[in-house]
């Protein structure tokens, strides 16, 4: 049996012979662990970073549950999703959501692809998922949801499992930073790594503020279109982007995954 | 008092002189420890598995709360639910679930009978529980109701405590691998263990979905008869009958388990 | 900093010289760690016991938070709610809920006051809480609800601070097994102490599930009378009173909320 | 790795010279781990206390995740929110919610800022949070909700980070005691710390009941005018104020805090 302080052990492996790529590994572990800890990642789902040194090249870990992966298990994709290096380890199915999405969102570095539960309900009725609060200003005006029939036929697995699929996920992101996915789950990206997980954690947040604002009924007063943009362009000041905000919810919630496994 | 690191203390007792049966009593435990860590079970409830080598014959525990099951409370029982040994020990009243259904569904190898909490409101209003996820495929098209009314009578104690009850389930759920029993819980099968555990996860994680999404309100859009027949046929190619989904639940969540208890 | 191991250290006050009493105050203290652990108290609420030798008395703790309370905290109080013993220590101003309903129900050997979350919306709105699953039998037919300005005036403090409250609610409760306190919270009385903890957590349990299906909607198949009676009956034959099921959740309950504090 | 005992490590620095400080900077402390820990404070929100020796001032920790407060992080700040001492660390955008409202309320000596999830939908809707049970009578008759675009216009960025705003903050709260903040959060003030935090537990436990009982539907059997008051007034008779109640529930909580980190 192994006591909570073992859940996260020291790594056997070599770190990358890269600092900086050994440091985005380290924060790809802790970013599994946190989106795991805070219920936005179970199972499955998975997150990605960009190569900060080869904008074609993406790390992303092989096919696992998010909550047990090490450095050790992270490998390098190129543009269409295929390892650089051969493996014999089994990959995500889904890994083309992550290729085409880098191809085609040259500001994106990050992203989560999640089953996070109260957002798949918005994918699957008549509302749409709307910034409620100021964290969400990300979110504006709206969330658009991808319709997988409209790319595979009705006859589908539900799955973004080959390009096409993750060209018609990218097109219907457009220049969003989230999109659902019909019955499915969602994709949050971000210019980084630590911003991708926040926003993952606050649409969450959002769909269950939003939720009870339907249950308790009336015209809802949503974040205005003017509010959420003056609260990114806050943002977008402070460099890195949104350091300060992200930075903290990465440090506690680090923590706390760490030490309540 | 026990430390956390306590709870699930090594075994005293000899393990089964057969390495396979051995094996499968080390995944029943592990398979109460998830199920109860993940709310599925709770202080009632069962989980069994066939006996890999006389299909006339499961496995099952004595009646005990299940987050309490150690190897050596497993026992042999035969088709009819008569423990193969005499035991002192009380058993589960409703261990006719689980012998009729062995009898009744060949290709089903395991079985769990929870009170997941979110499963009850669907047994006791009128509407279905319906896939509204992919990871939900095996709901599809409706997990059928189980009225004990019918075969007991409107005198009855809602216990499935008779072969005759335990055939009437049997009949209800007919091929599928969900069905609700009305004002007290529901069964899941599968063709081995780890799918059942996992497939007992879904089912819970898909009515709260579905409870939100009818909530939000609208018509909702479920997961489609093509798409779930389509991702059924998917697992099905995977050998064992999906491996890589219900061994990647699995894994995880019995580390969650054993180091959070 | 006490680590979780710490929260449920040694009792270094000497046990009552009578060991009948002296495990019934064990029993006490791990009611209340049952019942704070399980959410149904939380830092208010109290539980007791009928003194088992003398049945014009009963044990309850100083006023303290339930989840602190030790053997040493255990007063004696006679059937006015006086205690026994003279004592420095503050008192719960409503200890005369539970002189009032020992008074009045001899067959009481055990009571439950809380403020269980899901229970309080029943009590100011105009739905019944009304058994919705077998485990809820003891509800049958419905849980009356005790409105306090019907005995102490509009300008009323909401608490059971005197005799003739608490004998008003014992009015209110009648021969049931729960009443619910207008905008407070409930209480839960039972033959013996383990039935009383478990009751109190499955009306709470029972709470969430008829409001999930409220939510659902349309017309609500509940435990219906003749199921409710048949199935006390069961339990009152098993000898003491529910034996089984009570013990079964306690001693589960009893190691996770030790173990997880 | 940090194991759970060493979230809460001895502090290195010295403690307060005047020990009524370092008593206070110990609770402050340990305020912001219970609320973090009882989910009202997340990544985000702070508490402060006003100074006991000089009341145009008060602590309140530097800009960082409530979870990771030490006495060593607490600033003092002027009736202007600015650093008595000058410090190179980031400060609260939002430290004049606290100036301001200590400004307005001789009253009060601190104040929780909170973004506690089930009061937003409070914030954004046509329902008024009002007290529901006995133990939120505070908030009696309802809560005043502040609607930022009026002091700052419709391109505003959410926040009451300059001093005007929080002049117009503390008008909408006038002499009660918890604003909603529109599509933001909440303000909750109190004549000490202690309460403070229980006021702002009781807040959103209010919330989560009043919510449920709109669920359920039909007119809701709220807490009196006379009702509250009367709660009130009999707390106002214990010195200090509700002393016993919240003291209650801080010794509860802080253990629960800094076992279970």
């Amino acid at each position: 049996m192994r006591p909570v302080r073992e859940w996260f052990s020291k790594e056997e492996s070599p770190r990358h012979a890269d600092p900086e790529i050994a440091g985005l590994f380290d924060d790809l572990v802790t970013a599994n662990q946190i989106l795991f800890h805070q219920g936005v990642l179970d199972s499955f789902g998975h997150v990605s970073a960009r190569h900060p040194k080869n904008s074609d090249r993406f790390f992303m870990s092989r096919a696992m549950a998010p909550g047990m992966v090490r450095a050790a298990d992270i490998l390098e994709f190129d543009r269409d999703g295929i390892p650089v290096e051969e493996t014999k380890h089994s990959l995500y199915v889904e890994r083309f959501i992550h290729s085409e999405l880098y191809k085609a969102r040259h500001d994106v570095n990050a992203i989560v692809h999640s089953h996070s539960p109260t957002v798949i309900p918005f994918s699957i009725t008549q509302a749409e998922l709307r910034p409620v609060f100021h964290r969400a200003s990300f979110l504006s005006p709206s969330a658009p949801v991808f319709e997988i029939r409209e790319v595979a036929g009705a006859r589908n697995n539900m799955l973004v499992n080959d390009p096409k699929r993750g060209k018609a996920l990218a097109a219907t992101l457009g220049g969003k930073n989230v999109a659902l996915m019909r019955g499915h789950g969602n994709v949050v990206v971000a210019p980084r790594l630590r911003l991708a997980v926040s926003r993952a954690i606050e649409t969450e947040v959002n769909a269950k503020l939003q939720l009870q604002a339907m249950l308790i009924g009336g015209p809802i007063n949503y974040l205005s279109a003017e509010e959420a943009e003056t609260l990114e362009a806050d943002l977008a000041r402070t460099k890195p982007a949104d350091a300060r905000g992200a930075d903290r919810v990465w440090e506690v919630l680090k923590r706390q995954a760490r030490t309540r496994a």
